[in-house]
């Protein structure tokens, strides 16, 4: 796989996509007597990396960004993305074509469809990209405009896009039990018993991560995350039939998945969903398509609305899993560290780039030998360009690590044992007092949701405010979440838990992993991010306290730059707290690394309680 | 008014209840062809205070909480309530007569049903006395237990209870605009313009708060909320109709109400109901009951399943009701001074009682010629008993206040400009360290509730942390919310925000009024509660700040004991924000007092702030 680790910092993308292929897609339409169509930015698996077949909002429209849609009519267009993107849209897309709109506001794309959409009018969609709920919003809002929504069995984009990439094919393979902790057969086994608990025969799984997760596998099919673009039913008794390709099983896996687990080809799955006439199918609106929900209504079966069985399952892990995180954040903090030492005396120069900067940091982990890839294109921000908390690095927009400014990087790895995420902010030359203050409120709240004990039951919606008081407390405020949770060795991103504003229900289990970063972004000038993963912790009891309360474990291993500490903000319990953890990083770290980084590091580390201000 | 305020401590209820009136219900039910009955403690108002007419659930169990529910068959029963009447439930209600079920675990009443109905009985509900979706789960629940439902025209219960009370007849009497502070035509007029925008033709608002507030009138049905019990229709353009017995309504009432309120007595509800057929209505299903639904869609209304429109506009207070609030706390908190320095003076020689404490605070609060009702019974709790959060004393349970323990007072009070509520602790002799300790602790999350700013959209979900994280990191909690709505002269308890663990999406909007309340309770031990009233500020900028963040501004004024804080585990910001606020009740209250009492006062103000330990 590690052929595919290199990043690239090239721009894709471009209103030239949009000028040459739009017309393309409404000659496609007009052959199948459409006057518009639908085209989000989700493929079928409804994953956050797209492989480069099913970029089909890219290829329309020219926007390369993470989020979106379009609707293209005959004689109108416009392209939908949410706040993060409003300049990049304007880059990427031409707006003779297309009408810049929000994503969120005025009710999405499917308030333009009420609004713009004609009586009469014949619009396309394909119901594999869109979700149930989606598309109920845009049936109410295709009613009201007088306008008929039509499913379409084949997608014109496809018909299209006549240089379309091939689907990828890359090996799946075993998930071993030292790494999982849980053989496959246990797990199908308790979730199919949770299944006859709530009185289901079956659930349909179309998460590729979970899918990954039950049967113990992993794939190549996308970057960053190991994904076996598949789909699955399991069932009660624990038996279950893996609809993929042919090509992507080798024997090897084939033997690992054994006799309870029949495979046939993904083009079957139709065939396979029809299977459950008169069955209970419990299915996920949240990740299957409204084609899964039409399929399986169309066959017979009785649909239960429910969470995809696997997500908690995958989400708390398990003990092997745990002490494998730590391995790797041992392993990955030792790369940081390496990285860290060079960004406080080379990079000091003021002359290294962004680009420079990040290429170094993947070198550094690409001399690990466990490494299977980036977990996400290194987000490297010299000057203003860090106060995009999303920045994506590109030979457009390469920032020097100016002196006199703030470097924030935000990267991490995909090892076989566990996946990383850090970041780190590092002043290049002297920071301003402002500097200063605004990260050492950043890391007071950086520390109270690292330190926070709490009981069963307590949310990340609950927690997230103490990441940000001291922010809130002087008139300051992130607009990004705290935390997300994190797979193991799958994606970085990973529900149903999360740490935000957002109202999540999800409790907080012992062994899930969590992100904690907390940020300032101050426009046209610097960004600050510190961000480590930590993993819930059993309830225990608290000496001369009444009730056992669950915790945080610190994963994450690298110094937090003690430049931008202003250690009279700290109260002794925050001094305390950051000095043992700087111990636990120097400890864990040294026998990793050569003298000289080793020594670079026992002076990052040095402890702060009682330091001189 | 006056003459409802005095408390009284007498137990209600009692095993007798459900011997003598059990046996008549089952009489009444054969006369209906009924083989059971469903009885919740609610009624048409779905109000937390019930008139005594309508104390069906005490009349039938002899259990006289404030929740709870009892299912009557011919040859079996059951009473429900939650976790804080376990042991009431077993004094008040007869064991043989009745099973103990929980309210809330094993789905509660419908749980019950659908375990223990029996294929083919008929069971009686009063659609007036439930809600749709409390209906939805028990026909759920009865279909799976082969269970008819049958609703009733006339409640059974009140054909058996012979000597049942006659509903009240309280006078409504008009609250006027310079209390209110927006005429009654002008807020049926915004409310109807939001009813137009949401497409909606009319409303039913049936919950008295909703209705004393939309028509600027109160009431006195029930004890310590001045609420008007009655029905009402908001049209979209403004006009109203308010179904209420013509007796409570004087000229000046009827002046007040004006020619765009039309009156009809309750019983033409139905027919009023009956006119809106293909009409759009809008109705709150967590107030409406599931016969204002059913009589809607019987007339042909188009129903709009949406919160009471009322909610939102009645929470966030006006400046002249916020104004009101300031007011109303410097009179009352004059009246607690007096009462606290009783406490620190008289009451220490331990040999007053609970009841001697309560009606001196009642007597205290008398004395205020503005006092119309208090706002709940007093919860006056020493030694122990304190370690119930909703203790409330009876002659059976009276302790004394004893050298060594604390003493708990939640209290409050309803004036025409506005209602309060104030909890303080209170050591009898000697504080032990322990109850030092944690009284600082619940001191200090209690100020960081009352310190905090925040930006616009934040829920009292997102703050409630703030006020258990001193406890938590401790190893202790308490099983309350941290605060809830206080109306206008109106409930005490109020919505719809709400600071809790429990989630909550509605966002805290500038003059909305909560309570800050943590506690800890030691069982068998002692209980702490440090309560204050405030209203949440406008957004205005932070000295150096970026953003506008709300805040709060502190109602309540009565000093916080000092001999029960250690300012070694306050920080120099906690002390001074203590200092400032013992300044304001200093400054505020001292022209309201005696000599004696105001330099009682002075010194229990005194600044901690450099203090020795």
């Amino acid at each position: 796989m590690t052929q595919m680790i290199a990043q690239t910092f090239d721009v894709k993308g471009g209103p030239h996509m949009g000028r040459d292929n739009l017309p393309k897609l409404r000659e496609a339409l007009k052959a199948l007597s459409l006057d518009g169509f639908l085209v989000p930015h989700e493929d079928e698996y409804d994953n956050e990396y797209l492989p480069d077949c099913n970029e089909r909002l890219l290829w329309l429209t020219g926007f390369s960004g993470s989020a979106g849609a379009a609707i293209v009519m005959q004689d109108r267009a416009a392209v939908f993305v949410d706040g993060r993107y409003t300049f990049q849209v304007r880059d990427q897309v031409d707006g003779d074509l297309f009408a810049y709109e929000s994503l969120i506001e005025n009710a999405g794309a499917a308030g333009w469809l009420e609004r713009n959409g004609r009586s009469g009018e014949r619009v396309g969609y394909d119901p594999r990209l869109h979700s149930p709920d989606a598309m109920d919003r845009f049936q109410l809002a295709a009613s009201r405009a007088g306008v008929e929504l039509v499913a379409v069995d084949q997608n014109p984009i496809d018909h299209a896009w006549t240089d379309r990439p091939a689907a990828p094919t890359a090996q799946i393979i075993p998930h071993p039990d030292y790494l999982s902790g849980e053989a496959h057969t246990s797990k199908r086994e308790r979730i199919g018993i949770a299944l006859q608990k709530g009185r289901a025969d079956a659930a349909v799984i179309t998460a590729p991560p979970s899918i990954a997760w039950l049967f113990n596998i992993r794939g190549g099919d996308v970057s960053r995350s190991p994904l076996p673009l598949s789909s699955a039913i399991l069932n009660a008794d624990g038996t279950a039939t893996l609809f993929v390709a042919p090509e992507k099983i080798s024997d090897e896996t084939r033997a690992h998945l054994g006799n309870e687990v029949s495979l046939r080809p993904e083009s079957e799955f139709a065939a396979g969903l029809a299977e459950y006439a008169d069955k209970t199918v419990r299915v996920d609106p949240a990740s299957a398509s409204a084609w899964v929900f039409d399929t399986l209504t169309a066959g017979g079966a009785r649909i239960q609305k429910l969470d995809d069985p696997v997500l908690l399952p995958k989400a708390a892990k398990n003990t092997t899993e745990v002490e494998g995180a730590r391995q790797a954040h041992i392993r990955d903090g030792a790369a940081i560290v390496r990285f860290l030492h060079w960004l406080d005396t080379e990079a000091q120069s003021g002359e290294i780039d962004e680009i420079q900067a990040a290429q170094k940091l993947e070198s550094l982990r690409r001399d690990l030998p466990e490494l299977r890839d980036l977990s996400f294109d290194t987000i490297s921000g010299a000057q203003g360009n860090a106060a995009f908390a999303h920045y994506r690095v590109s030979e457009a927009s390469n920032l020097k690590l100016a002196r006199g400014s703030l470097f924030l990087v935000d990267s991490g790895g995909q090892y076989p044992d566990g996946t990383t995420d850090i970041t780190r902010t590092i002043p290049i030359g002297d920071p301003t007092s402002e500097m200063v203050t605004q990260f050492t409120r950043v890391l007071k709240g950086y520390m109270a949701l690292a330190r926070v004990r709490f009981p069963k039951g307590t949310t990340g919606t609950q927690l997230d405010i103490l990441a940000r008081y001291p922010l809130w407390q002087a008139g300051f405020d992130y607009d990004h979440g705290t935390g997300h949770g994190v797979g193991s060795f799958l994606g970085v991103h990973e529900g149903p838990q999360r740490i935000g504003k957002a109202p999540n229900s999800v409790a907080l289990e012992p062994g899930m992993i969590v992100s904690n970063e907390p940020g300032y972004y101050k426009r046209d000038g610097f960004g600050i991010r510190t961000e480590n993963l930590q993993v819930v912790s059993e309830a225990t009891p608290i000496a001369g306290g009444e009730r056992d309360m669950l915790g945080f474990e610190t994963l994450t291993l690298a110094p937090i730059h003690r430049g931008l500490i202003d250690v009279t903000l700290l109260s002794p319990d925050e001094l305390a707290w950051l000095d043992a953890y700087h111990l636990d990083v120097r400890t864990k770290l040294t026998p990793l690394l050569d003298d000289i980084t080793a020594e670079w590091l026992r002076k990052a580390t040095e402890p702060l309680y009682g330091a001189t201000p």
